[in-house]
């Protein structure tokens, strides 16, 4: 089979124009097919500002409403995805800027609301992804870029959390292609102790991830991330991969630098 | 050859939430292979006002500064492009929103600093678009919605004429396809007399449209138009077609509605 790697960055990449650009510049020479998905950044906090939309947050989530939907779609969707495309485009990387709701690439469903409205934030339906359709552009040189909206089949764009749309689509094409999900972050890995940058963990499998949650020893912003990562695992991903970014391209063995989820 | 039909909306269209879902409604059941190419509108300026960007103007056109292409990149590329995608999809018309960076598919340079510095203005490598990526999207069931956006090869996003972009795409694809290229604009087609909404021309051919430009007969701001289609003309494109959005998708033939242009 194929390699495809399926590579994700947040805020704390795109936020910083310099990591960003030293990122892409390693991303470009990924050999092979290879799908690049981005997260959002405080820029559209920024520019939200500047309009006079207010965040709103619940337990650190922000709250989609009317106005905020448009500014994520413009700000997600427009500036930081055509502003990566032409960054790739100029190192001769063919890359494709789309969202989610480009060709229905990445199906998903309004957030039923319970105790709290979300709004208009999209849940991925994992197990409708269109694996032909994303084959069709893999296998003829385009490089998906991915950003974090879809649609509610109802003519609504929605807000989608990137780790989750990259676990999901890592799934679907893990039967045509040998996946490798990384997970690009602000630290160099799952870290045994948060003081420590240095304390990364190796490898986690599903034994010892049981056991690090029940010492509670890992930082909780990283659960989430982790549930993903063992998700795609049982789905049928061969490799995924957690760190920072300067180091995980730039070294493709990954018994040398990240942490290695495995099942 | 199969048929593919290029359809081009203004400001107009996109301006008015009505005419943009009456108009998406015809566009989701032509038949066949279509893209469908948009312009910007008025929104953009509104949200720059918002934003405390100034618009610049020289004979009516767009200065485009460093805050203005990221405020089209945004609203243009992000806002105006998905919304469309969901509406399409929401019709299950498979729509993939892209600009002209997106996959390189429409090659731009900027333009030459002469007595006028347009800023970051893209003009058209009308012989260099790639006809084969277009076709591996088009013959798989995509349906490009196009932002009028491209990039310089050198990481920079480009503001670019929309009507330019569709008749580069139409003569680039009349080697596979019998294109039939479609702008609709706020009148019913090119009229002969301004006052008149129903004074339609019905044809205009080289020689017609030569003696019009003699007796300046033609409204100023469709000679644009006329020239990017008489260029097409000239390229190959078998048809092209000028009028309101309302009337030449409800009716195909192009005898009984719009302006007609042919060789």
């Amino acid at each position: 089979m194929n390699k495809l790697f399926i590579i994700k960055i947040g805020g704390n990449v795109i936020d910083n124009s310099d990591a960003l650009r030293s990122f892409l510049g390693d991303f470009a020479t990924v050999d092979g097919r290879k799908i690049l998905v981005h997260g959002g950044g405080k820029i559209a906090t920024r520019i939200g500002e500047q309009l006079g939309i207010e965040s709103k947050y619940v337990d650190g989530r922000r709250i989609t409403d009317d106005q905020t939907i448009d500014l994520v779609t413009m700000v997600y969707g427009g500036l930081v995805n055509k502003k990566i495309v032409a960054q790739l485009q100029a190192l001769k990387c063919n890359a494709l800027g789309i969202c989610g709701a480009d060709g229905n690439l990445v199906p998903a469903e309004k957030r039923p609301v319970k105790e709290i409205d979300w709004g208009w934030v999209g849940d991925v339906k994992s197990n409708q992804l269109p694996s032909d359709r994303w084959q069709v552009l893999l296998d003829n040189g385009f490089v998906p870029v991915l950003a974090p909206l879809t649609h509610d089949s109802n003519a609504h764009i929605m807000n989608t959390n990137a780790d989750t749309m990259a676990s999901a689509i890592a799934v679907a094409l893990s039967t045509a292609y040998d996946v490798r999900l990384i997970y690009c972050f602000e630290k160099k890995g799952v870290l045994e102790s948060v003081e420590d940058d240095n304390s990364v963990i190796r490898t986690i499998n599903k034994e010892s991830y049981a056991q690090l949650k029940a010492e509670q020893k890992l930082f909780a912003g990283i659960l989430p991330k982790l549930d993903n990562a063992f998700a795609a695992i049982d789905a049928g991903v061969k490799e995924v991969l957690i760190g920072h970014a300067d180091d995980l391209l730039q070294n493709t063995t990954p018994s040398t630098t990240g942490t290695l989820i495995s099942a």
